[in-house]
């Protein structure tokens, strides 16, 4: 089945949305973009708060509009008190995401991520080798880039959005969100965005928070992606290199909901 | 009482003591703020150090010319590094300064900064629901946003400045430096500060490195915080959004201690 | 005997084999520089992992190219996984490179730094406190800037890397690496870079990347430390402060592999 076209008119809905109803998202992620997701998260509109400790995490989860586990700085205690957030975010019914960096390139990692997969992540977002590690059809990429295309992987992400009932992200060139069943592919962004850190990382919070907005869940995920990917084009006409870009795209995301 | 208001006589005279000083400030600050918090200190002629182990810490505490404690990213092995470097930094007369982020929202946070009141920090700098929260006065904020206004908050800052015998700073769009008698506040800065994570962190370790300056220490205090806030202004005016504003903060800064 | 000085042809040629090889480097290194780290390696051509758990870190140092320790942010917990990182990588014979910021200055890891020594790191890059400190022949700085100039350190860098075989590179307003017998100078650069955090230990990351690279090390080493250089002079020419400089830098390095 052909994949939708996401349309413009569903951005601006959803840009909209982020700006009246602030989601705050729980970010539990990877030491490395802290930062550059907090910035991300607070340029289109939304409230980042990084709770990580194994008693306050679960307590905070259940306050938050929605929540954040990436593993990309894992650990064996981080692992733990990850599980008791999806567990406090699953009990208030409050949505969480999976950013599963990194999986099936290294073991202790994948492992954790499929124990989590029976706690229902509201989404998956990650690049090809991982969904297909995560899907069972691979074994991962190169630390933590990809090998394979994103529509390389659609059909893993399909098999695993169906298998789990869950909406799957996979990224790349272009990006394909999927319930299984209908598939919405969203164009644009540039070549740059894969030379500076967190552009992923920090597209997973923006899903997050995107899931604690009202409407059609695949439809404000694929928008928050079409988001990102302008945001992308806009900052790579604008700057000089990877530096320059970084600080273009925040400004330019910001300009998408101020305008 | 009507508060003083900063002049700027006292900010140039206090940015002139920094970069004769170059005071070296020991940060336990938390895992999003980290490298604008160094790159903020370093913009002021002041000198970053972020040493965290249980055992490192209280020996570092004692050789820097001042502590900062940030709760931001909270966890009950941070709690024990920290407190030994309270009390090595108390030892050795150097001041230090907490910065309760989330207190109020979270109990286990809470909790401890309230057992560090005793240890009589320097400065304590918050936002309102942080500083009310702190005060016992109310139950904080929703994540680490305040919802209430500095001004609002500023009996709690008086009334806690006066029990432990300390500074309070509340911030926001007027910050208020107080000791429960005299008050001084702060005017300037630009909304778009509330949109680039670690500004208020940031000026958390900026206070603390003005407490090892000489003269008197709520001149000084305020004087930073009117360096941010001028610093602010300056960057919102020569910028697109938030991500140009974090650049242009920097240079704002540094500029203003090489007139 | 009379130091060599860096030609631009290696510079050149050194740059090329960074876009050939596109090393992968596994990254242990500081809180407060990972961010800054990573958008280096990646705009130099090489690919960055942060891979930190005391399980996980030696399956990934045996599948990487080469290893960054940095114990800017040493604690115990993580000595046990840099460690374990580190006797994996010399197993599958990848270069490891030992950043030892604050030794000297600090007990604990100036010991754990003196006890990663027989383990042979390819590469020593620190300033001339560090140097001097790890040689055996100073006290150390005051927390991590140096108290002494580079030139002062060489001969302790030199007798370091003789009784150990490695190679050392001591920096500060002018490079030098050496092997002992043979020491190339890097001239260049610009005084700002000191007052952006993390261009040091991104420096160090870079010489791990270039560990990796056919050819001679020495030569490709003091062709990474050209290359920081280089970039830095040209950034310091397009920009206000140290704010706009460090994402100048960025945008410099990335042209430097892209003519």
């Amino acid at each position: 089945m052909q994949p939708d076209l996401l349309s413009s008119s569903q951005i601006a809905h959803t840009s909209h949305l982020f700006r009246r109803f602030l989601p705050l998202v729980h970010c539990m992620t990877n030491d490395v973009v802290q930062t550059f997701t907090a910035n991300v998260l607070l340029a289109l509109g939304a409230s980042p708060a990084m709770v990580i400790d194994k008693a306050e995490a679960p307590q905070f989860a259940a306050i938050a509009d929605a929540l954040l586990i990436n593993v990309g700085t894992h650990t064996q205690e981080r692992a733990v008190a990850m599980r008791a957030a999806v567990e406090s975010a699953n009990a208030e019914n409050k949505p969480w995401v999976l950013d599963p960096v990194g999986v099936g390139a290294i073991a202790l990692r994948t492992e954790f991520c499929q124990q989590l997969l029976p706690l229902r992540p509201a989404v998956i977002r990650g690049n090809a080798s991982e969904i297909m590690a995560l899907a069972g059809m691979s074994h991962g990429g190169r630390g933590v880039d990809t090998t394979d295309t994103a529509s390389a992987a659609l059909p893993a992400a399909q098999a695993l959005a169906r298998q789990i009932s869950t909406l799957v992200v996979v990224t790349g060139e272009v990006d394909y969100v999927t319930d299984g069943r209908r598939t919405v592919m969203v164009t644009g962004g540039d070549i740059i965005m894969t030379k500076v850190v967190g552009t992923g990382c920090a597209l997973s919070a923006a899903v997050a928070a995107s899931c604690a907005l009202p409407g059609d869940r695949l439809d404000n995920v694929a928008a928050v992606c079409g988001m990102m990917k302008q945001a992308g084009k806009v900052a790579a006409e604008n700057s000089k290199g990877p530096g320059s870009f970084a600080a273009a795209f925040l400004d330019a995301l910001w300009a998408e909901g101020n305008v």
